[in-house]
């Protein structure tokens, strides 16, 4: 695992490098910690705390003491988020997903989830809208398939709603400068003029339960951080259009089994699909990174380093939500008592196992689709 | 009316400066003129010439020669134009579309016409969606009642098709850079990201119907001049994309009764609005820029120059299509025989009559609007 100094990493929202510092990125991007304080009025109306924030993997927050401010004065809110399609999805891409999910169970909340079909059509080359549109169903399906409520849930393809979404996301587009996504973004003048006007569209499902209802409705947004750039733009056009603002909720990455700081979605090997065979996760989380020693004996010895043991990793991020059992894997590598390969193949076995009844659940939801659609 | 180089005028999408030399803009934008062997040409299929191409107001073109072989082996075009509603339409916005009905009764072409509700609401201060929606009715009631087919007429307003246009405007967005938009339209950092990605919107209707129709069909938008860069930029894009570029015949402007090269929307007194009272109309020609001798004893002697008088202008663009009887009115003003008095008074005369009936054909479409509208 490589190691970098805070300012040799970048989180852009279309790239992301090097070993991300995600506190100093937060303090970079004026977000707050997700403190104990904020976790427990939150686990007031939720029970229990989702793992995820336990752990802080959901770790910072813009205005989520205001969101419970008025859901406590009895104002509640919608939440959104969504996913840009450009290829098969992979097991870091369902983190805000099911962080979505619990959201909702707890917050009987409404969900609205964008696909924005065009944006990874003029962020890279190579891409068809037609093949976006195979990716786009498949990723709605893959969605789906952890279990959001028919009744509470929509989810969206921009160009299929763009006769909703294109008349607010004008009014976003008109009171951001192109200086302003040039700084945000990165852009130049070789950028497209569509990747230019994009973020407006991204913009718009974080107020648009607003329009509909004729009054302001509060919005909470689960993301993983590179996506916060888009909104932190977007915030001030929403507060001066005269809708409220959206709490966010950010995420850190999942980390590729390489070690690297976010799983790739371009590097194979980096990265496990949600349709990788069996066989295929098996060998992909057999080469992962644990940093184990160089020896069974030495291993046995010394112990490891669960915080850069990519393995580690995948327990506390997405396969291991009971943190006392979480505890004894962690323990096991520290103190040496696992070998790699003990522990490789017990994590690819849950992987599958995960997999499996996903893909179950996913199958059922290929004839439910169509319900959960918003077209326009 | 001031006199100026051809260097001090300046014709751009959103604001047209100083006296237009016709001649060279066209040879700076590249653009053919319509001359005497294409008129013949035209002239083949049409019987007469339309006296707005028999006078050169509609003066030039881009490969109007391939519609017309595509149109003789049997590959007939479809038509494209529109307007962008800001405020009430005048006199010289009907230009475009009295060339549009000519040339779909003689061609019996489809039509589509594009309302962009968003691009003056991006382009301007002071407008809200909502007051151009009901400027966008208006227009499209405007323009209908000039007697388009209605089996073969769409209408269509921005906004409310997008779910169509949304998606090939992000085909053609990719492949414009803000660099190119930067140097086309005189943008800049300060310019908001809507107005950036019009463009495209733009772009869209000129390949739309090849689209639909799963292979080529050639099109023809004829437009004012100062909308000549929004294709100058497009038709390449579309060529790209696998399109046939349009063909395009470009008009001047009505001149505005000061003298001014173009009708301002902006300056009432410079316009003739469609919703002008018989009273204002008076009122408004009366204070016309003639040109005309300081004294009528002077006029009588030395006669006006026509190509001056703004009167004269208003029969030759829209009010006399008689040639023969144009001439008559040409003689009398450059002889001296008319004084401005009656040669105005004639005028106002025949536009309020023209106004008259142009209101009741409107209101006429008022409840038949629907059927002509396009959503999507």
């Amino acid at each position: 695992m490589p190691d970098s100094k805070p300012e040799q990493f970048k989180v852009g929202a279309y790239k992301v490098e090097g070993k991300v510092d995600y506190d100093a990125f937060a303090k970079m991007s004026g977000i707050k910690p997700i403190d104990d304080e904020l976790k427990q009025r939150i686990a007031k109306y939720t029970g229990t705390l989702h793992y995820m924030l336990k752990r802080n993997i959901f770790y910072a927050q813009r205005d989520m003491g205001w969101l419970l401010d008025e859901y406590e004065k009895g104002n509640p809110f919608y939440l959104y988020t969504g996913i840009a399609p450009s290829g098969a999805m992979h097991l870091g891409h369902l983190m805000p997903f099911i962080m979505l999910k619990w959201l909702q169970d707890k917050f009987h909340a409404e969900v609205i989830i964008q696909i924005p079909d065009e944006e990874k059509y003029l962020a890279k080359e190579g891409l068809t809208l037609e093949g976006i549109h195979d990716l786009a169903i498949d990723d709605a399906l893959n969605i789906l398939a952890l279990g959001f409520k028919p009744k509470r849930t929509k989810i969206f393809f921009d160009t299929e709603y763009a006769s909703t979404l294109y008349k607010q996301a004008v009014r976003v587009a008109k009171r951001i400068t192109f200086s302003t996504v040039k700084d945000a973004f990165g852009w130049t003048g070789e950028t497209n003029i569509g990747e230019i006007f994009y973020t407006s569209m991204q913009a718009v499902p974080a107020f648009l339960k607003s329009v509909e209802a004729g009054h302001n409705v509060p919005c909470l947004i689960p993301l993983a951080i590179d996506q916060d750039v888009h909104f932190r733009v977007a915030r001030d056009v929403i507060d001066k259009l005269g809708y409220y603002k959206p709490a966010i909720i950010h995420s850190k990455f999942l980390p590729g089994l390489s070690g690297a700081s976010k799983m790739s979605a371009s590097d194979p090997n980096d990265t496990i699909y949600l349709n990788d065979a069996p066989d295929v996760v098996n060998k992909k989380v057999g080469r992962a990174f644990t940093g184990q020693q160089a020896t069974a004996e030495l291993q046995r010895k010394y112990g490891g380093n669960p915080d850069v043991c990519t393995v580690c990793q995948y327990y506390k991020y997405l396969f291991e939500p009971d943190d006392r059992k979480l505890e004894q894997i962690l323990d096991a590598e520290r103190s040496g008592k696992i070998l790699a390969g003990e522990h490789k193949a017990d994590l690819a076995k849950r992987i599958n196992e995960f997999l499996r009844k996903h893909r179950l659940k996913k199958a059922i939801m290929k004839e439910k689709l169509e319900s959960f659609m918003l077209r326009s």
